[in-house]
């Protein structure tokens, strides 16, 4: 089977998986959830080449997940937005989140983000479940607070794609 | 950056896509959880080559996803059965089920696969909530279907895959 034909099929995920693609995409995703949207902040926080970037954008653009949007008219710059088919896909990039923060990080190692609920401030679990109010907690109603390494290790990576384009820009 | 980098973060998106993969990945473990556990079974389903499905699944083995089981001594065969690593990885499919099944299917294509609430038998939306009794259903408690389409598809497959395995002994 080749690629094109993966959602060739009556299968949902096979059909989610046509239009994903690959890891990339899932960061890039990923990366718009987090409010990156610009392709300079994305292509930092992927490590993506601007090649790799520009066309996993122009796909799910016309896949109907995300639309771009005119930030600066010179030089043109566009942001990018997910809509509403995109939007709706949090649920997986939640619950990727909680399967990595569980089984594929070591115990010395802290979560990424922590999410508080806005009603109450307790810290909501990966379960999405606030332990307080005993309920799953909309993703409208949680604070996300990256923790102080991962914040820092998002610097870094600003830092370094900074530095690479003045380097390559000499 | 390097395939192998992309779990070189706290990020656990990427640490999950640093095991998870590739679409076809994604497409095995789906297999695994619709009880699909032998090595002809899964590639006749996903279509993949006999050299590609066992590169992936002595990875997942390696990550600690799967085990083998010896189910034949003669010849020697083995089934592939999700660990408990593997069996958490659940909401990530029944998520990408929901968001494909809604965004990624014309109006006139059934479900893929029902489930019941075996409580009730009342069909268990897409979000995992039970109509009926108003509650979040444990994958324990459902009870899933293949839509009469959905099974007919994967009739062809086996039997296609069965064609090309004569015709190629041939």
């Amino acid at each position: 089977m080749k690629w094109g034909e993966i959602g060739d099929t009556l299968c949902p995920v096979a059909r989610s998986m046509a239009i994903i693609g690959d890891r990339w995409t899932m960061l890039i995703i990923s990366e718009l959830f987090a409010g990156c949207a610009r392709f300079d902040e994305i292509q930092a926080q992927t490590g993506t080449t601007a090649q790799m970037l520009a066309a996993r954008l122009k796909r799910l653009e016309a896949e109907g997940m995300i639309e771009r949007r005119v930030y600066s008219r010179r030089p043109l710059r566009h942001e990018y937005l997910l809509t509403r088919m995109g939007r709706e896909f949090y649920p997986v990039i939640f619950a990727l989140r909680a399967w990595g923060e569980t089984w594929c990080k070591g115990s010395d190692e802290p979560l990424a983000v922590r999410m508080a609920h806005r009603k109450c401030w307790t810290e909501v679990g990966l379960d999405g479940l606030c332990p307080t109010c005993h309920e799953i907690v909309p993703r409208s109603d949680m604070d996300a607070q990256p923790s102080p390494d991962w914040a820092t290790e998002r610097r870094q990576r600003q830092d370094a794609y900074k530095a690479q384009v003045r380097s390559a820009s000499l």
